[in-house]
């Protein structure tokens, strides 16, 4: 199932997106997405509701330096362990919201990576069971201020403006999410072409890892770390990351 | 007004806290505390509620390195801008509450902290409209996992773990806090003994750093940093953290 947060005619709700192209229908989901959701039976064309982020979670994980090439390209060993920071939850926007790009903050990049999205409240999850507690996976952009990066040591800042944290277009509950090609482009210019094959933590080792230290929540994201290509974006461009299987998140970038 | 969370008899809520000693009242708040909060006309001796996190917030953001001396006994300069970090909501507990110190993660320390709690959704304050924008004013334990801290560069492992934020005991919304003295003692041994005017970055130019990268929302928690004196804490051992004019936090350290 694909799981859409959308805007319709008339508010703002959860939905499930069945078939492709013109003729993609949106079925409005009642309340929540989360065990079995139930259906109002209102539904529309993809094409006359607006996709908003598929999920607003209490936190975003975030793994760094998780495929060995994007940590070689900037001089990073891989850590032993993962190494966790969090994005604040007002970093998240949906696909085709402004990345808004601060003045004078020096270079920002994109970031394309896959995105879990834990479905129940958990805590020490083995790996063998990590499955079970994943809703399904999304398209994240973890854009990053990368001169701010290096000044503060810590990425609270570099990582944390509003509009940093793209999620969408939605969550794809049923996909083996272990080996999907991951590719970013830039104004329609090929950047990342990577494959989660390539992750050094796996998917079910980081649901273990992250919920052995915290408790998760529904709704919560686990950014799974970026493939080497990294580059900078700037106003006026547009940011496409496509993993097959999932769908496309494109964001417009816009100084501020 | 000192602004609580409670555990009545009937329930949880916010709560304000009147007189003090053996005739401390308290004051059930309908809804929430931030504007003209309402009051249920239900009251409890203080003696008969539970305190809770006197809020929840959706982030909390940390600055590290904000007290020079602190800086110093680790063998660190100050920053020249506040570095920022978020430790996620799930690591928020109360007065009391148990510090579940993990087993096999090395040294966990306490560090005391003054916690400024914002009272509306804002976005680039300055600093001169700083107090405006905030609730009040609560004890904070920033508590780390100093081996991890060091392992990880990042530190969202090893300041992130469930319950390695306790705030408390309640939020002093009618206070200066510029020059207010913080002491931390562990088992009733003084380990800080630090003044909240030897911040670095003071509360005003805080609240504007911060506001100007992520939005804030009402609730959200602000730590400003720790004085020199941090050290560890050990299962069975209790730590207290006092700021004149707030109140005294205090929680017993368990291992799990």
């Amino acid at each position: 199932m694909r799981l859409a947060r959308i805007a319709h005619p008339g508010g703002v709700a959860f939905a499930s997106i069945e078939g492709d192209g013109d003729d993609a229908q949106v079925l409005e989901i009642a309340e929540h997405p989360f065990g079995n959701p139930n259906f109002t039976g209102k539904r529309w064309p993809l094409a006359d509701v607006r996709l908003l982020a598929p999920i607003l979670p209490s936190k975003v994980i975030a793994v760094g330096r998780n495929y060995a090439k994007h940590a070689a390209e900037f001089g990073n060993e891989v850590p032993a362990d993962p190494m966790l920071f969090i994005k604040p939850s007002t970093t998240v926007i949906g696909p085709n919201a402004p990345i808004r790009r601060p003045d004078g903050i020096g270079r920002v990049d994109f970031e394309g990576e896959l995105a879990i999205v834990i479905g129940q409240p958990v805590k020490n999850v083995p790996a063998a069971r990590a499955a079970s507690v994943i809703l399904g996976y999304t398209v994240a952009n973890d854009v990053s201020a990368r001169d701010l990066q290096k000044a503060d040591g810590q990425w609270g800042r570099a990582k944390g403006f509003d509009t940093f944290c793209p999620l969408g277009p939605w969550i794809e509950t049923s996909i083996d999410a272990t080996d999907l090609a991951l590719r970013s482009e830039v104004d329609g210019v090929l950047k990342q072409d990577g494959r989660t094959s390539d992750l050094v933590h796996k998917i079910p080792e980081l649901v273990e890892f992250v919920s052995g230290v915290m408790t998760l929540l529904p709704g919560d994201v686990i950014l799974t770390g970026t493939p080497e290509g990294v580059g900078p974006i700037e106003d006026g461009q547009s940011v496409s990351i496509t993993i097959d299987g999932i769908g496309t998140l494109t964001n417009p970038v816009q100084a501020v």
